[in-house]
């Protein structure tokens, strides 16, 4: 399998939250892939590949894309270690997406858009910056400005994430599942590219952070690349 | 087995969100019940019950407050039809539970608070007012009168809610389950004691509102009393 992915001017460094959430997905059903690293520019390498936004995985003929939809072709194509053991978890799993992309993802970029930006190859920068200002309505400098402040509201509402640890190690009970992932992908993004502490030494989610990098070896980290 | 509830001056008004998802997680188990409805100012007629909220499940000597809590009780005790399948549920329900709590019922308050204080007994009109009002630092009057305006935002919050309707009939996929009875018992408290219009017609929750309240012919909804 090959995934394509995200990558920084230094072709090491990969911040697509929704290509972490892959990574460990793939880590969790013990399968072995490739990575392709690409610029934001070189999407023409993604060739006939639709949609072209990363994630995307290709696996013989077929190429997926969208890390929720990945999760439930490897369960459909690769019955082992299922990320959703039932339809139920499935179903929750699509409503706590939209809270996680809105409240985290969305959350963190507030605070990391301009640490995105300086690590991105020149060109991608400017490709950055056009598009993402024109989405949020100003300069990226101006909007990550007030991120100390917007710290509080931040980690407030982080309070529902914080809930499943008060019985359980990980977000989804005894043992990581794509609740885990899902927001731990979403957390190897903002630390990839950005040194700003964004959650509290003694916050639940902190200590359960240091416990999900360390699955696997933190195997899920290192991988190889294709090119 | 009793469940104390919350009444209006016509008791056959029973509005709290919690005590309906107990009335739903009771009829998902097929278990009998008898109801004590009780008003805001009545909750001396909970004897030695601790904490003197509601619901409140009387169980032979146990009592149980809490409807997150009932719920884990009832599938304990009482293993017939899981409301939990899974231990990766339960742990996604205690996250989705935060924001069902925090975006429908917080969001339903913001719009209903007046419409509850109307259907109170006397007494308890003056106990729930003054608690509220030192609660919101305002007038129940002032803290609904822009309710319509603050429509447009809540529909929007309620977007999480909506995914799993993408695939499947209900919140927890093909078969109603705990999110169905959270998310239900909500709505049924805001529709029990208000007119309010908060969802349109086209919204995907207003069918599954609708499927929901056919489910066993509407049984759920009447209920005889204890008292």
């Amino acid at each position: 399998m090959k995934l394509f992915e995200l990558c920084g001017n230094d072709r090491e460094v990969r911040f697509s939250p929704y290509v972490w959430r892959v990574k460990l997905f793939l880590q969790h059903k013990g399968l072995d892939y490739e990575t392709v690293p690409l610029h934001f520019v070189e999407k023409e390498q993604l060739g006939n590949v639709t949609p072209q936004t990363f994630p995307a995985l290709q696996d013989g003929d077929r190429i997926i894309s969208d890390s929720f939809e990945i999760a439930k072709y490897l369960d459909q194509t690769y019955p082992q270690n299922m990320i959703f053991s039932t339809q139920t978890e499935l179903a929750q799993a699509s409503s706590l997406l939209a809270m996680v992309d809105r409240i985290i993802a969305g959350g963190l970029f507030s605070m990391v858009a301009l640490d995105v930006w300086k690590q991105l190859d020149e060109q991608s920068k400017e490709y950055f910056r056009k598009t993402r200002e024109a989405r949020v309505g100003q300069t990226l400098e101006d909007f990550v400005a007030d991120r100390e402040d917007r710290l509080t509201s931040f980690r407030q509402d982080l309070a529902p994430f914080r809930k499943p640890l008060e019985s359980f190690s990980y977000l989804s009970g005894d043992e990581p599942g794509w609740l885990d992932y899902t927001v731990m992908g979403t957390f190897m993004w903002a630390r990839t590219i950005s040194d700003f502490a964004f959650l509290e030494e003694n916050d639940p989610l902190y200590q359960w952070e240091k416990r999900m990098s360390e699955l696997w070896d933190g195997a899920f980290v290192e991988r190889k690349r294709a090119v």
